[in-house]
């Protein structure tokens, strides 16, 4: 079995998920085999954020799965959680790693070359690379090409996690690309069993890494 | 003069102000004598928040006018803002405080005499109490009598800016109660000068406290 955190790395929806907590959904999810879930809230206030983000620390942290926290660094410090995912309309990453010190994961997204050589020298720990196919999830996204991937895995030497629209059906032409993983919404927290979608993905994604 | 660094509390807003920038709003009301900003954007995107922070803390920084940072803690550290002011509906007071340090000022809306006592306990600087008429810029406030200023005065020490809807004409009724300051929007950013707007609110601020 692959040891690398970023094999299946679970985001969290609250409008798609099948359960009805985000607690549940990453309690099921982790129980499948995710290895590393984001948190991303797109209407909640820095309240509601914040409080999950504290109940969610209590489910990933004694399985050691670390809980990355979409955007707001300032949840991620006040709940403790282990890093931020950061899109290009987010704070810069440089300024991030001023912020979190060393020790806290940063995550970047990058949809070119030039995004991607951009955050490693910034101080990324990851990329989250896409959007690979179409998605439902996120509409203001870029589409990534199969040479795009390449060039970034040529550009950069940290992992990389692609992401959007990616299921353990069409997961397949990705391999031989050098990805460390693969970031899932839908394709998880949106089937009617999580736990066993979780384990057909992470199955899924072990072939082509 | 009153040194009061509360005396003035200048809150942007970008849908209000009569001039095309947000740093010219704070530079004309800076230079009317404006004695605290708050940064407050409702729409911006992290990047976008950051990026006008950073801006506005050039203007503020020379002139001694604290920057304060509306809800977004991460924005204040990644700019170097010299606080941040919590509604009721942010990160909670205690945990912002463990984020920012001693150094940072840290500002929380309270209603009524429990939320303000909290809050001083939570080691917030200064309280921002409102709404004290009904204002047109927020559309979720509470009401606040008189009466409720008086109590929270008795329940708290720290200093505190009354805010919502308050202008040079109606500020009068305030006197007396033992705030240290008032916060504007409209009654400075939406005037067609906002520099002499600031002045003439500045005098009246001055004579009510």
């Amino acid at each position: 079995m692959n040891k690398n955190v970023y094999t299946l790395y679970l985001v969290t929806d609250r409008e798609l998920m099948s359960c009805d907590t985000i607690e549940q959904s990453v309690e099921q999810a982790i129980t499948g085999g995710a290895t590393v879930v984001q948190l991303r809230e797109k209407n909640a206030t820095s309240r509601e954020f914040y409080e999950l983000a504290v109940r969610v620390k209590r489910i990933t942290e004694p399985c050691q799965v670390p809980l990355i926290i979409n955007d707001r660094i300032d949840i991620c410090l006040a709940a403790g959680a282990d890093g931020v995912h950061l899109g290009q309309k987010d704070i810069p990453c440089d300024a991030a790693r001023r912020i979190l010190g060393s020790e806290k994961i940063i995550g970047v997204s990058a949809a070119t070359p030039e995004e991607a050589a951009k955050a490693q020298r910034d101080g990324a720990d990851y990329l989250g690379v896409g959007a690979v196919f179409s998605t439902s999830t996120k509409t203001d996204t870029r589409p990534v090409t199969l040479e795009i991937i390449r060039k970034i895995r040529a550009a950069v030497t940290i992992p990389f996690v692609v992401i959007g629209g990616i299921n353990s059906e069409n997961i397949g032409i990705l391999k031989g690309l050098g990805i460390n993983g693969a970031a899932v919404v839908s394709a998880v927290v949106a089937q009617p069993d999580i736990e066993a979608a979780a384990r057909k993905m992470r199955a899924a994604v072990e072939e082509i890494i």
